[in-house]
């Protein structure tokens, strides 16, 4: 099981940190710059979650291996062997599939480190997003989890509170983790097939 | 005291959070990102005190009940119950609410946990004004702090730098707090009727 | 030893904290504006650094004294005893002078809460071009490390590497300090003076 969520964990963080690193081409940054996103995006909610829950070092400082699936990325990326262009569809698969592992994969590890049922989802959530907003901010883009293409959050919320559902119940298993992953990258996929949106915030006034 | 102080806390969260709301509405964001920018505005800072003190979860995570005060406003936002053209003003009276009990609950928390007295008023400085950065940071706007109408930090410094003061001498109780509280609001209220405005921070060059 | 880190690091700091104050006094913002970006040039770097480490209370809230070289870079500035017209280039050093400085004390931090090898060195990396990054972000800039004149994290790479490499074999000591700090000040400074680049990160597609 912990091979398995490992393997996961590398899966999704190659996945966003090529996003990553296109981000970087994109904007027409370096090569550091691109090493930037890519680590942002692929390590940051990993980061960021395990910085909340505050149990010594981020698992990506304390296990260099996942530090090869960003730099795999970069290479791929700066070697023109992943381009925008050709691989958009590719790449949106690819970071469909990040977010439906990291909020997988997330919300396990704080389970695992006795948080309570909330906790794990929320933090299961910040894994799989936070990462990408990271990316963005640095970037100085506004993030992609408020102005998303189809819906992005949402599908993530999903994975997150099922999985934190069945480990409450004891039932979880790599049945359900490969199921519950299938579903929220099926709904995100969808999302972006069919531009479903979710509702604006609130009615914007007329003037400022 | 404890329960006064998560009353205290619950409505500065609550006033933060509308405030994050409002300004997703303005600028046209989803659900998801009216969520987020109200949890970043009302439990940013006090998240980003409790991972520095780094004494175990981040409160808003090991007590849900932090949660709802966040949900309220994206409702009461969503639904135009809270409404920009209407309520500025209002809001304003809020955000000053949520800086001026802020300043004080993350004093007090830095304080409980033993920080030397310049630590306890920086976090609590800190718990003021950092979800409000976070909030607008993430929205890709300057920060509030920095481009404020009428003076913003310096209230909340004046009120994390009395609570510590109190504290430190051992005279700390509800009325110095809710005696500090007003006084912050007050001025900053104040500071919003008549422009008040601090100096620059050097003359710029006359070409960049 | 410990006193010698400890004057390397206010040098450092000072040096990042005028970079910021600078950037707020060009930027128009005000004096809580020139503390908060002063503050996050100077300190941030190093409190990302401990939060990560997660052995307690960031150092610069532990001790007090680091606050004084932030403090002092906006008085200089504010004053104007600091300005950017005649100081660019003495400015440009002291920025380098500092990410010469933090990517080798970052690095021996790390080392000494005795992380792995590649962690210590991610760590020093991280020092030394955190605090700008959170400065720029803040300020709504484009981080100084993804556009940078010359080359910047690459010395700071280049830095931190020899550091953790000396620290593992055991041979450091205060000469290979000073040695490798002057290096990485020499290489950043002869990339400004002939304009080095390092490769983009991809070629960027025709159209958006």
């Amino acid at each position: 099981m912990d091979a398995l969520l490992l393997l996961l964990e590398l899966m999704g963080i190659f996945a966003f940190a090529v996003s990553g690193s296109l981000l970087a081409a994109r904007k027409k940054f370096d090569l550091v710059g691109s090493l930037l996103l890519a680590s942002l995006a692929g390590l940051g909610g990993g980061v960021t979650r395990d910085v909340m829950i505050s149990q010594g070092l981020p698992v990506a400082l304390a296990n260099p291996l996942l530090l090869l699936p960003v730099l795999l990325a970069v290479v791929l990326v700066a070697t023109r062997l992943l381009h925008e262009n050709r691989l958009r569809r590719t790449m949106l698969a690819f970071d469909a599939m990040g977010l439906s592992l990291f909020c997988l994969t997330g919300t396990v590890v704080a389970f695992e480190a006795g948080l309570n049922p909330v906790a794990c989802a929320l933090l299961g959530l910040t894994t799989a997003v936070g990462g990408g907003t990271l990316r963005d901010v640095v970037a100085n883009e506004i993030p992609q989890i408020v102005v998303p293409r189809g819906i992005y959050a949402l599908p993530a919320m999903l994975g997150a509170g099922l999985t934190v559902l069945f480990l409450e119940l004891g039932v979880f298993n790599v049945w359900f983790g490969i199921g519950i992953s299938s579903l929220v990258f099926t709904v995100r996929m969808l999302s972006l097939r069919f531009g479903w949106r979710i509702p604006l915030s609130g009615k914007q006034p007329q003037a400022e």
